[in-house]
């Protein structure tokens, strides 16, 4: 799951919705993971524990941080051992900004077909290793961070639909500034904006008026696996295509 | 502070006297944060408000996490405003490890005096920009992740002495599996084995009796600008020494 707005945002309601899938209503148990950015700063909490079981999970759902992008993911382990580092999303520094990457999917023959710039990974996950690609490739592609997020965009699109060779490659990945998504085989996204109106989670009981929680100006998007909300219109991404949230809008990146 | 251990150890007792510091006790108010080191992973806590007041800093209080390495640090800001990307540790990446920084003091000059390689700074202190530099330097001086905690020891002695140059460069820093403390002007040690007794803070009334808590093999060794207890006997480190901690047992670096 991943948020991306235009004012800073209370991301829990979404939140709420997904650890209800880290061992509850869904398989996915094995650790979770989310990573707030505020300013150039990310503020990251993240458990092997399944996250309908965690105490740090409770926290992040009791307390309001306010955050432009946020990307949280919930790992049903296939590849790698259930443990810390293996945990998304991961985080690594590129040009003084921090990227963060969070993957559903299984990627076969990584460490034959993607090789690695001075990114390393600590963990033993595919995933974790093609962000490690990914970041290399932009490192040798690009001199300095590109002022331009669609010029980015339509790089990491490209890596994205090389990454579509090894098997399913459903990702997000941030630098603060932007939010890109790319969907091989399942993801959804939804934009809220004026008029604001209510929204019934699918995984809990938990509904939210937006409209006592936003000022018309706001813009937000969320990303997800599945829909989260049983009663808005999301919009199912195409396999093999990516797309990009800045300041909450989305747009195509094909 | 920093902690290292034998086994995995829970590191809220001396935890609890240092947030004391967070705008309770001390002067040190602007923003905390501590990693531990679980496995190769890093589970990271961190909060740009007063660690007094602050709802993550009671989380880490309230559960118990059990790790060999701990480094947390609570910061007074002289160089840099208080935000999240300002906030103690720091963390990288560096050979497939992760690397954790936390510094008390200021260094001038930095940006002249200190060339970097290819880790850049996120925020804009003193300290991590010092930290980038030495992982620069840790990156060309050797080719991969030394064997020897002792040989990386040393570099790292050889490089403190460099920072010293440039004021006062208290830090802890650790790949997870030492911990290497420099001391500057103010850092001390300590550490308990059996036959374990009890302690008392001197920040908060809070007394452990470690003999309940542990077993009769246990090393954990202590490092903090400040002696954290009141009835034992720590060490104070010489200015411009360095030390190292490997599986609780602290040497010198010297």
């Amino acid at each position: 799951m991943a948020m991306s707005a235009n004012v800073p945002t209370d991301a829990r309601f979404s939140f709420s919705g997904l650890v209800e899938r880290g061992g509850g209503s869904d398989i996915h148990r094995d650790g979770w993971g989310i990573a707030f950015y505020r300013g150039r700063g990310v503020q990251e909490f993240r458990d092997p524990e399944p996250s309908v079981n965690s105490r740090v999970a409770a926290l992040v759902k009791a307390q309001p941080i306010k955050s432009t992008v946020v990307i949280s993911h919930i790992r049903q382990a296939n590849v790698g051992e259930v443990c810390l580092e293996n945990t998304h999303p991961f985080v690594r520094e590129l040009w003084g900004r921090y990227w963060v990457f969070a993957h559903n999917g299984q990627l076969r023959g990584v460490r034959r077909q993607l090789p690695l710039g001075r990114f390393k990974p600590v963990g033993s996950t595919d995933s974790e290793w093609a962000f490690c690609w990914l970041l290399g490739q932009l490192e040798s592609a690009f001199e300095r961070w590109p002022r331009s997020p669609r010029k980015l965009g339509t790089f990491i699109a490209d890596c994205a639909r090389q990454l579509d060779q090894l098997g399913v490659a459903n990702f997000l990945l941030s630098d603060g500034r932007a939010l890109y998504a790319h969907c091989s085989t399942r993801l959804h996204w939804l934009t809220r904006r004026a008029p604001f109106g209510k929204a019934r989670l699918k995984d809990v009981e938990l509904v939210v008026d937006f409209s006592r929680e936003t000022t018309p100006n706001d813009v937000v998007s969320v990303i997800a696996t599945e829909p989260l909300t049983v009663d808005e219109r999301w919009t199912q991404m195409a396999p093999g295509s990516s797309a990009m949230a800045l300041a909450g809008a989305v747009s195509s990146l094909d």
